[in-house]
């Protein structure tokens, strides 16, 4: 029996992979599992059934079999350490790895996620350019220490692994062109390139593809 | 041979328990892993010696051996795996618990963290007030979906897991002493227990004497 991911019925990012199911795809397809889609309308998250799924009403969530997961970074992580693909072989090279995913997470994608609700929410408000050069800081910040982490090198820790994925992942939310003004992935060109490499993937093309699809048939129905 | 935690010489929460090593000290404590602190003054953060363990030149970071690792959660989830104490042996109930370790930090954490800068750094501004009604309701939001999720229960998900560990660690934020203002978690209560539980155990109590002992040796220094 295949997995199940629940994901947005009609994404508010209009099929650009932006929302969380990418990442869990993009996973799904490094891994080679297949799976099968459950949406949910926008209307529904809120509600009991779903809640039964995400105590916190969001997307994606992730079934196999009795299991039921929730927060994308749980499941890349289960996908990681239950299939071959994103995990080095080497015991300390995995905890790198796995690091990396925290740190993608609860370090890099905070103010970059603290920045989108600002541009999307508060740009109406008078003090809106004031506070939008604090938060571009933070966020060039986090970039500036990351590039100046990867260097030279095609990924974080020597082969592409699940810390990579989420990173990108964290990252490519910067280039979210439904978003006002410049991307300030722009200003770090060594992230930039990054960030293409794992666009670049097979198995992201194929996630990416998996997402829109789902898009472009909520506007037909 | 100990492992070693890095921490603050001079923890700006004045031995509160609100550093990150906490988080990591307690999950130390509970697997009964002794270790040995490395203290960092907050001027030699930035610098290249310290960027080597840690890129974004934080604390706390952990070193065993060959292997360094940062991000408290990542530190805690491979504590969590390679003792027993953490996590419950039945493979479901392991991976429920990692979902909420990053539930934690990702989905409860930001905005914690968010009002918590917000609070500090802008409480001059002229738009302070307004703005920080904004930044309550999206904590509250959060809160009210753990605490509906908890309802009963002592622990998340059956027994104490690193889940919960991170959990109260996170809610813990809200009670810092030197932020201003009422802590939203007595709004909950639910959830102010829940933390007293974790509290009570003496696996925190030892962890949180750990680094108020660190703190009150600086100020003799």
């Amino acid at each position: 029996m295949k997995p199940i991911l629940t994901v947005f019925a009609d994404s508010p990012d209009g099929g650009q992979g932006v929302a969380r199911d990418m990442r869990v795809r993009w996973a799904l397809e490094e891994v080679g599992q297949d799976y099968d889609v459950r949406t949910v309308p926008f209307a529904k998250l809120k509600e009991s059934e779903h809640r039964a799924r995400h105590p916190f009403g969001k997307i994606p969530t992730y079934e196999e079999g009795e299991l039921t997961l929730f927060e994308s970074g749980a499941i890349a992580l289960h996908l990681a350490e239950s299939r071959p693909g994103l995990l080095p072989g080497d015991a300390e090279a995995r905890e790198r790895a796995i690091v990396w995913l925290f740190a993608a997470l609860n370090t890099v994608e905070p103010p970059i996620i603290e920045r989108e609700g600002y541009l999307i929410m508060e740009k109406d408000k008078p003090y809106f350019r004031d506070r939008l050069t604090l938060l571009d800081d933070r966020v060039r910040e986090r970039l500036a220490e990351v590039s100046a982490f990867l260097g030279e090198r095609d990924w974080l820790e020597g082969e592409f692994t699940v810390g990579d994925l989420m990173m990108i992942e964290v990252l490519i939310r910067l280039k979210d062109p439904t978003l006002p003004g410049t991307s300030l992935l722009e200003e770090f060109p060594t992230l930039a390139r990054y960030v293409e490499r794992g666009e670049a993937r097979p198995a992201f093309k194929r996630a990416f593809d998996g997402q829109r699809q789902v898009f472009l048939e909520s506007q037909e129905a």
